[in-house]
């Protein structure tokens, strides 16, 4: 497949070497110089891009030439990045998918445009090209959208592309992806962040923390504009949520006011452990699904992804339904 | 040094290894026949205690036999287990002190008695004698609580002991002690649960779910009892704490409700982002501490600790006062 690849950072530079890696035919595109100059280096193919699987990738001096002729165009910006790009995208014939980490803004973006959304949920501290790798996508959980617009066979072409570079292929809709991702994902740097201003003036406190501390506050490290830029990208989302968060931290506070605060807790303490124990899920067994819209966005709303695709789609689904299934 | 280690778990198991091992004359005593059998066995020493610093200890088969003698006597069972434990050691003439996760409560059961409270910041998951470790306390902080009623000379006593284990000695009163550990750990663990429960019916979030998530909850995965048993025996500390908790994420939401979220959202995490990057300290400095209760209690505030035992208590404390000191 002819992948055009538009920014590259970690993901889209990552990308960038898994699918080259797989043989597709791969040009890249970053509105930097210098990370044009490294990708370009790093490639040892600038300007041939022979598709032949040998691994290299081309890459290009714009959008527009970065696009011409591919199938794909895999948009690897940040999100404000977005609109310019796609401006220069405008007549763009092919397929358009997406590796940002919210979706109902960049659907609402894409409106009438070929497009599949996507969010690989893969990560690293570092940032940039430097730090890209072709093994980024072993195992992730690769979001792909599954609107009532969406073309069943882009979306299926895509998670081809996906699964063969090791992905867990998640159907969801972009509402479905960005209130998970809320969940599991935002609302925990917040946390991290108030937790963290718990040693704020307690010199105390922070020479005893330890392990609970520790992992309870380490997404706080990153930097404020990035987690204000998830948080606030998916504002809605977080904000419909917190509340729950709120009110159990509420009802914990009611229970440690009775006077058996310890008999008081307890019980609601059981069920988060519980629930904890058993994420991830230990068993998960194989399933066939059809290739269907619905078929496939109740096995996302299971906790199963899609494996491969076939006459039938291959995949997995955790066996308990311990968390509600 | 003649030593009672009351109650065999991790705690109070690796305790008797790691005094044998330094040469006290060590005896323990465990409520369970099993455990009492299992220690016997372990220290190749049972009824001998020769006190000769081949690392081996005795297994008494009562508490007034084992604190038969003993200059300092080490209580090491759950808090709830403390009273009738005490009333074993009524007419004790020596040294009690305990390892109790809370301070305050503990300081009212024992008024009266000669005692020096005491809390080693160390644990591991698995928590029975058949995990202990005699080096546990290797680098740990070991905070021991100096009131105004604590005979300084018991204190120094102790502060020995435990240096010479390789633990960090951090003075602090007791009831700093329990804000302390509310806000490091206790409000972790309760956050922990709180943010397990947003997979709870949500299999696609659980499915989605990576590195913020596990870390964020990890030690919900602890049994409720525990948890409970933590919160709810520092019942007014956590309470006191938990409000600037939500208050926190109650002015997350309220800037992800304004009309720019990205922004309004910026500043409130930079500075639990510099503190984060600063935790623990990087730059901590050898200071000399004049024994004095006052003197020992700023350094604790400081958040720096005694290192070793001399005419002046030797300590290191943090470089920079990054979080307030």
């Amino acid at each position: 497949m002819n992948v055009a690849v538009i920014g590259l950072g970690l993901i889209g530079g990552s990308l960038l070497r898994a699918l080259a890696a797989h043989g597709h035919d791969v040009t890249g595109y970053d509105i930097s110089p210098d990370t044009r100059e490294v990708a370009a280096g790093a490639g040892t193919g600038t300007g041939t891009g022979t598709g032949t699987g040998t691994g290299a990738w081309q890459v290009a001096d714009s959008i527009a030439a970065a696009a011409d002729g591919a199938d794909v165009v895999v948009l690897a910006v940040p999100l404000p990045a977005l609109p310019p790009v796609l401006r220069e995208l405008d007549g763009f014939p092919g397929l358009i998918t997406d590796v940002t980490s919210v979706k109902v803004p960049v659907r609402d973006l894409l409106d009438n445009r070929r497009y599949v959304g996507g969010h690989p949920m893969a990560g690293k501290a570092e940032s940039s090209f430097r730090a890209s790798d072709p093994h980024l996508f072993d195992g992730c959980a690769w979001v792909l959208c599954l609107e009532p617009e969406t073309p069943l066979e882009d979306w299926v072409r895509l998670a081809g592309l996906c699964t063969a570079l090791g992905a867990r292929v998640v159907p969801a809709t972009a509402a479905e992806h960005d209130e998970a991702v809320a969940r599991i994902s935002h609302i925990p740097h917040l946390l991290a962040a108030a937790l963290t201003n718990l040693i704020d003036g307690h010199p105390l406190a922070g020479a005893l923390a330890a392990g609970s501390f520790r992992d309870g506050t380490r997404v706080a490290a990153t930097r404020a504009e990035l987690i204000a830029a998830m948080c606030g990208g998916n504002a809605p989302a977080v904000r419909g949520i917190l509340p729950d968060v709120l009110a159990d931290l509420e009802a914990y506070a009611g229970r440690l006011a009775e006077p058996d605060p310890v008999e008081a807790l307890t019980p609601l303490l059981r069920r988060p452990g519980e629930l904890r124990r058993g994420w991830p899920a230990a068993a998960v067994v194989p399933v066939e699904v059809e290739c269907d819209r619905e078929a496939l966005l109740a096995l996302g709303r299971a906790g199963g992804w899609v494996t491969a695709i076939g006459p039938k789609l291959s995949g997995m689904r955790p066996e308990s339904d311990l968390n509600g299934s």
